[in-house]
């Protein structure tokens, strides 16, 4: 069956999400994705899913455009369209982030949505999934973690959402406690860098006491100076399977790896590839956190997984808040990645919408299966994607601005990177 | 169409080599390489190619009796089946390779051809060419360059071969000039550390000057110390495109390539992954020889390959003697590999007989064009196959013994290593 490709659409949408805290602000209302779709001769159509600030939807439109003609397996010449299609305009690529990261190019995080899209169109060419263009699924299910946020009681104007506060250790505890309860996790991950260290080792504390057989990590998304970062290491050193991000950039993160045998993980100074010769001359990091939609899709990522294994790191996975199309790439590129050994974080549990079709992606005893149909083995739901189009267009946000939303109610909010 | 294998015949075969001369000694009357055919319950048959000698038959046997049942998508399976029979026992690997080389474990190696082998099939089931399965061909033909060995006029006890004597510059130069000729080639590559240093460079500048618009190369295989290596790199600066290794061991190198600008490549001090962190951090080649026998298949070799590029070395090709299954496996790998920007190695216009039935691989200007039939692009001769495995069973070679054959004439040899 012919791949080749015929048409592109680029759909953005928004999803309602809660008022999560981090150290750069606090999420805002709603969540901007934006939805390919790729469509061939022959009437298949491929699917990929990645974010949505306005800089980012017109660089994924001119590449669109440019895409009919393409042979779905022809993954360097999409590469090669991304790079003829941005020129010498690829920098900035960190408006997706929220002002947390920064990559030098945009070549990686544009290709990344239409990869997928094209190794989903080739699984349904085959007739297989998506794992197996990728060497084969070497796990049937993939874990992923709980992943806890401090937050408000809900959006400040609205009412309290269904989680309600979370800024306690005990109410941490009951976070945690509802989302291993309904999902089965046996991991957590406390994203932190909003309090200052002592409260977040607390709550660290009281969940280690709560979940005592639950492997637990920290994110302070570089919130903390390099000696904090490393009291706290020798502090959790027992209690974490990984440190994640205590302090920012590859020379902070080598300085507190001299003084600490807990693994350090990043998702902040190692998130493309010119990163990586830096952070192992330094020996900053032990385990890199890869993900599918910065590090140029699928392909890359198991190149990232391949690189890890040579040089001595561990991986694992980073998530951003993400809807099924998402979810089911994860899942492939986890099942089929060898050292992938870590549960990989994911946002699903805080969204209440979705556009693909139910039944494919479901979590139990705290991992999903990996979708067996063909490609990535879910199905767009047309009515629940123009719902979520026409959101997009009515809630008014057209980028990430977790500070600005931030300071919109505490007016002088700073980011809290290396405070503390 | 199902892809579960049913069958698999590994068959060793010899083929007639010239007495090329190398650091370890002399290449033996034969060649010997072993052919893989991995069958599917739906009829398809995978073609690999690799080594013979007996420890390595062995290993492909053990293999080869465990794959049935394996589905030819399962690349990680057919990982996990190797280090299974392989065991502990792993170690030894050097054989194949007449005493140069020596890895730490056999896994890479005896995958490697299985591997081709699932490439082959999975082409077949898709229709589609194997390049397509490793990203796309990003050039419709593949360079390779002309392998030039001093050598004698024919072996002993033999008539002189069509190339006749191989020693003094004139020599080489009209050695060149005949596979100039025959092949189009636009790269020359000069096997050396044969004999003293002074005598090679006089070579390379009679090529230079034979050849002014040819890249040239020297592969001394090690037989030089750092200090002639870094007199040679200084005297032969502006002539060759790179100089591939020079010295020994991955200390040596580092120590020559702090000394010249000049571009070391290597397939002797980087052969398997787990030299790439050390070499890395010794800065000490600029240039990675893949070789998808040696690094586990052509999936390995694209992750080498984009490690190369991550780490900012370049990528060029290493040959063994080899036949068409592995000239085709070669061709689809680097039309597949963006940043394999050197000519490829390549033994082929030495030798004289194949297993493969004719016209799908042709050299034109040097180089050979991207197969885009399914698969590999290959079919296999079985006469062929037959008339070189009864000429296995002849020839009473079964191992790569270099030197020991050098040692029958010349009784005092010695291998070179580091010896000027």
């Amino acid at each position: 069956m012919s791949g080749r490709i015929s048409r592109v659409t680029v759909t953005p949408v928004a999803f309602r999400d809660p008022p999560l805290l981090n150290v750069v602000g606090v999420h805002q209302p709603f969540v901007l994705r934006a939805i390919v779709q790729v469509h061939t001769d022959s009437g298949l159509v491929g699917l990929g899913e990645t974010y949505a600030d306005q800089a980012h939807l017109d660089r994924l439109a001119a590449v669109a455009a440019a895409l009919p003609g393409l042979d779905a397996f022809d993954l360097h010449g999409l590469r090669r369209v991304v790079v003829e299609r941005l020129g010498a305009a690829t920098g900035g690529a960190g408006a997706s982030f929220g002002g947390m990261l920064e990559v030098s190019s945009a070549v990686d995080t544009v290709a990344a949505p239409f990869e997928v899209a094209l190794l989903d169109l080739q699984g349904k060419v085959l007739g297989r999934p998506v794992s197996d263009l990728l060497g084969g699924a070497v796990r049937d299910r993939v874990p992923f973690s709980a992943y806890l946020f401090y937050k408000w009681a809900g959006h400040p104007g609205h009412d309290e959402d269904s989680w309600g506060e979370g800024a306690t250790p005990e109410q941490m505890v009951a976070q945690a406690r509802r989302m291993v309860d309904d999902y089965g996790f046996t991991a957590i991950k406390l994203k932190g860098g909003v309090f200052e260290p002592g409260h977040e080792i607390d709550t660290i504390e009281a969940l280690a006491a709560a979940f005592p057989e639950h492997a637990l990590r920290i994110d302070p998304n570089g919130a903390w100076t390099v000696e904090t970062s490393i009291k706290v290491a020798h502090r959790l050193a027992g209690v974490l399977e990984y440190l994640e991000d205590p302090t920012p950039g590859i020379d902070g993160m080598a300085a507190v790896a001299r003084h600490t045998d807990l693994p350090l993980a990043t998702n902040m100074c190692v998130i493309s590839f010119d990163h990586l010769k830096p952070a192992v001359a330094a020996d900053a990091v032990q385990v890199v956190l890869s993900d599918h939609h910065l590090w140029g899709g699928l392909r890359r990522s198991a190149l990232l997984g391949g690189i890890c294994e040579t040089f001595g790191m561990g991986l694992s996975m980073h998530s951003n808040s993400h809807l099924g199309v998402s979810l089911a790439a994860m899942t492939h590129l986890a099942a089929a990645t060898p050292n992938l050994t870590y549960a990989c974080d994911t946002h699903y549990p805080w969204k209440s919408e979705e556009v693909v079709k139910p039944g494919a992606l479901e979590f139990r005893d705290g991992s999903v299966a990996v979708p067996t149909g063909p490609g990535l083995g879910v199905e767009l739901d047309e009515d629940a994607l123009g719902t979520l189009h026409e959101q997009y267009l009515r809630c008014g946000q057209r980028g990430r601005e977790d500070t600005a939303y931030m300071r919109g109610i505490v007016p002088d909010f700073t980011p809290n990177t290396a405070r503390w």
